[in-house]
């Protein structure tokens, strides 16, 4: 093929996630070694950014400078959850053509593949030369084909971290526990809430993904039998379960609000709406607080039940990334950059897990079109029969991902003879 | 002294933090050199083991098994809230005079060191030879007389890297954001959101403490202020707010649970209640979440506008230890155990700050009752006139507490000409 000589623009898309600077960073250094690139551009929240021109120029970075962002949660370049138009995306390739463009990388879900795939059809039809790279990123490990995404292993790790850390925490003092975690189609997240239990006993001890019917009556005795076993109860519930198979009291606005439907609201005792306990939080988490206290409390008496939700921290803390997770997205940077200058391809970056005792992959491209066409939700087997824990087969799966936990344990002591 | 020769009880109290074992795991090591301390037992669940005598041998314990308990968070003996009676506390020393108990080690705040004098005061007037010593934690840092407390630095370095988390995550994807810190009657902790800064444009941009009165208006004039500046504003607001010197709109139960009051739940369009972003949670973080929507949209349109309540991961989550706290948090466990065997004295083991550029602590003990006797918020120069940002002088203070945070950084990159 002929060398494709011009500009390349580079934009990160959808919710950030903390490896997703990564990925950014290897595909620049990448981009930086190849001639025919002549300007690297850097669109400031995505597709907006295009549209209005809003580059940097991440061709002038220094080695030095692109290090600082290595280990830097968020989308550096700003982020973008709008959905491009037909308009918008004719725009965005008048600004490519304006611009010299020959390359566009653009790192996200699968609704930034889509995008992708429009503007590289446009050219296609305009018979502009025009290599276009989609790099996979998403926490919802969502995306179609890849064996996982980048940016799953270190929300995964987060979320396993903060279990691990609640179950101590309520061994400390007793009770039960609901946890709302992110994912709102997909259970990938919250399943691996487990993956940081430390024995059979720790919390969670429930976990309900979106995949499954919700049903306030199961939950309502796994938590009584859990609670009457051990003393003590932790759910991790995905914010999907509101919408998933199942609504049964909460709906989703268009908008994406959860709202709880109005019979349910007229039968709230008028406490419970002000009424929260500071620490337990969010919509879905109080509510399903009171639905476990109004059907438990009169069985138990008095409850230490609390709810907290996890929110923004899942995406973006600092500090405890999975290495995994940080090489894999530094690889599929990179290679979007290597298959855009090295063939006449378009195209994902794809990660599959080699066959095998031990952990390893081995990355490939699929076209545009492939990866845009939808999301995946967890295979039938990686959730129980009962449809309220992850399988063993979720968790060989997911192990892998989140890296080298913190190092705890449990103490182990005789009990001394009362006299 | 003659040596006092019996058991040893070690007890842990109130809120679990990181370091709590620590202080743990060091009191018994340094009980298990001295020949006078017969049997070490662990109470199970604080005073509410001791009254049921239920206790685990700690002088057994390999040095390798306690190991396994220094980076692990939560009070491993299980913690307790209870505020025993007057009765209760007869029956305490009861069970110690049964068990021949000499020495007794209580971990926690205020309320554990008022505890553990009590139940001194009863063994004095009794002429029973028992030495009490209390080992300050508390993530609250209200702890009087101490400089700091042991598990505030690993708290507040949570704090301070959700922070700066979540201020990357705002510049990905602008908007206001209100995150709810815990302490309920001190500001520390939510004042720690500061410390993890990148630069002066950093979140967040506005911190609400407990100590200072509340006022809506304000609230509301300062988010919009930052707002046209930056296009974007993150809060961070003590839970305490609500239960602060002043309280219009919120109450608080004797229960310590946090209602709205009547006449503002009434005011509510009725979508708000059960209408939350569902990664935005907690009735304080959803309550200002609907203020700050009710006056600022008519004027600026729609806002993307979310809460976070950061919950029990403040005091539990593992792997983000500070070293610094780590260290104290060790050390007061073991000078507790030093004072009881070597002196004639029963208290409380006090960190002072060395004066100096460089930081520096030493340590002391003061008696039971002046640690006990309440608890302290912050200085009034450590929050601003306008009550709405920590000083200078506050971040001297905490920034050596939290230890070296993780390297991140920002982009910064010359725009590209547009065309």
């Amino acid at each position: 093929m002929a060398r494709l000589v011009g500009n390349a623009v580079i934009g990160q898309s959808g919710g950030p996630t903390c490896v997703i600077n990564r990925s950014l960073v290897a595909c620049v250094e990448e981009l930086r070694k190849a001639k025919q690139v002549t300007g690297i551009y850097g669109a400031r929240h995505g597709v907006e950014g295009i549209l209005c021109e809003q580059f940097v120029d991440m061709k002038g970075q220094s080695t030095a400078a692109l290090a600082k962002l290595l280990d830097t949660p968020s989308a550096m370049l700003g982020s973008s959850r709008k959905k491009p138009k037909p308009a918008d995306c004719a725009r965005i390739f008048e600004v490519f053509k304006k611009h010299n463009v020959r390359y566009f990388f653009y790192i996200g879900g699968g609704d930034s593949a889509q995008t992708a795939n429009i503007i590289n059809e446009l050219a296609r039809g305009e018979g502009y030369e025009f290599r276009t790279f989609h790099i996979p990123k998403t926490i919802d490990n969502d995306l179609l084909i890849n064996d996982h995404t980048p940016g799953y292993g270190t929300a995964a790790r987060f979320v396993a971290s903060a279990f691990m850390g609640d179950d101590l925490d309520n061994r400390s003092l007793k009770g039960i526990k609901i946890d709302v975690v992110m994912g709102r189609h997909a259970g990938y997240l919250t399943a691996a809430s487990v993956l940081g239990k430390l024995e059979e006993d720790s919390g969670p001890h429930l976990v309900y993904c979106p995949e499954r019917v919700f049903r306030f009556e199961q939950f309502i005795d796994d938590v009584d039998r859990v609670y009457r076993r051990l003393g003590r109860c932790i759910v991790a519930a995905s914010e999907g379960i509101a919408v998933g198979p199942n609504e049964e009291d909460l709906i989703t606005t268009e908008a994406g609000e959860v709202l709880l439907r109005d019979e349910v609201r007229e039968e709230l005792p008028k406490d419970a709406f002000g009424h929260a306990q500071l620490s337990g939080t969010g919509i879905l988490a109080d509510y399903l607080v009171y639905r476990a206290r109004k059907a438990l409390e009169p069985k138990h008496g008095k409850l230490r039940l609390r709810g907290d939700t996890f929110g923004y921290l899942q995406r973006s803390f600092p500090g405890v990334m999975s290495e995994v997770d940080a090489r894999e997205a530094t690889q599929v940077g990179r290679l979007a950059a290597k298959y855009a200058l090295s063939s006449d391809v378009d195209g994902s970056v794809i990660i599959k897990r080699k066959k095998g005792k031990s952990y390893a992959v081995e990355y490939d491209w699929k076209p545009l079109s492939e990866v845009a066409m939808g999301e995946k939700g967890m295979p039938d087997d990686f959730i129980n029969k009962a449809g309220n824990y992850p399988t063993q087969k979720f968790i060989d799966y997911a192990r892998p991902l989140i890296g080298k936990m913190p190092k705890t344990g449990l103490l182990m002591a005789k009990p001394v003879k009362k006299k």
